[in-house]
């Protein structure tokens, strides 16, 4: 079998989504055992001028469920990006994982030749569905959820790249 | 033409290999004009027990190497791994570029389908190809790029997504 779009795109969105939801279960124990405020965890950035660990999340969620919608052609559910507390950011992955799980194999047919077109700021940008994916959805969506791995790590909370992976 | 296991793999890293070294760039820039020392910042962490920057850049080359060599069956130069200046870095990302290059991509034929096994400390890890590629080598590789780029970031070097992404 062909390595196909839905693996490439769905199936590593699922599990590192999941993971994702696993690193804040992390960060939300870590922020309880030491007497932190999770508020502050959340709040959290590695300069002044990045984005928090909050925002980094909600991205994450966005490119998977952006890259299955302009791949397919369907529409993405739009979130209104106010999850403030771990439980709420773990819900808004658990519906993003949820949506994504409703996808069929059949929907990504030829979504390798899909012309891709979409406004970032003012810049109007053009792809084909298999150079969309491979270098920007993908590098978009890992930047993300290790940018929130980066920050929680950063501020204490004990995980390693198991936590990450998902895996030895 | 469905997906195949060489873009998956070789183009991307040759893509964000080159992103890298240009965020390498931008720090040797920023030490510069800032009057900071280079080693401090090529030793620069994000905790105490994480690794530095040249190590992030070390691991990003070598999961990229071995990727491409487990899915063909070739082998991967071995590097030293004594980078430690910017200069040095930057070579050791032109030269695993320069390997990956010569690569060919019928030597990626099936390679969806190879087992794939390795030790990772004391743990035998065994895989297929597809998802050795898209379950460990992707996410493995962008997370050390990512982490490159958040221990710069985190030290003032101004750079932002453009330059991790290479394009708008």
């Amino acid at each position: 079998m062909p390595l196909s779009m839905y693996d490439a795109s769905v199936t590593v969105f699922l599990h590192n989504l999941n993971q994702l939801s696993h690193l804040l279960d992390k960060g939300q124990a870590h922020a309880t055992a030491a007497g932190l405020d999770p508020a502050a965890l959340i709040g959290a950035r590695l300069a002044e001028d990045m984005l928090p660990l909050s925002k980094q999340v909600q991205i994450a969620s966005d490119t998977a469920k952006l890259a299955a919608a302009r791949l397919t052609g369907l529409t993405a559910p739009s979130y209104e990006d106010n999850e403030s507390t771990f439980e709420e950011l773990k819900a808004r992955i658990a519906k993003t994982r949820e949506w994504l799980q409703g996808l069929s194999r059949e929907a990504f047919a030829a979504s390798e030749e899909r012309a891709v077109s979409f406004k970032a700021g003012p810049t109007e940008l053009n792809f084909v569905g298999q150079g969309y994916l491979l270098h920007f959805a993908l590098p978009n969506f890992f930047f993300h959820v290790t940018t929130a791995y980066d920050i929680l790590r950063h501020k204490g909370v004990p995980i390693g790249k198991r936590d990450y992976l998902g895996r030895a």
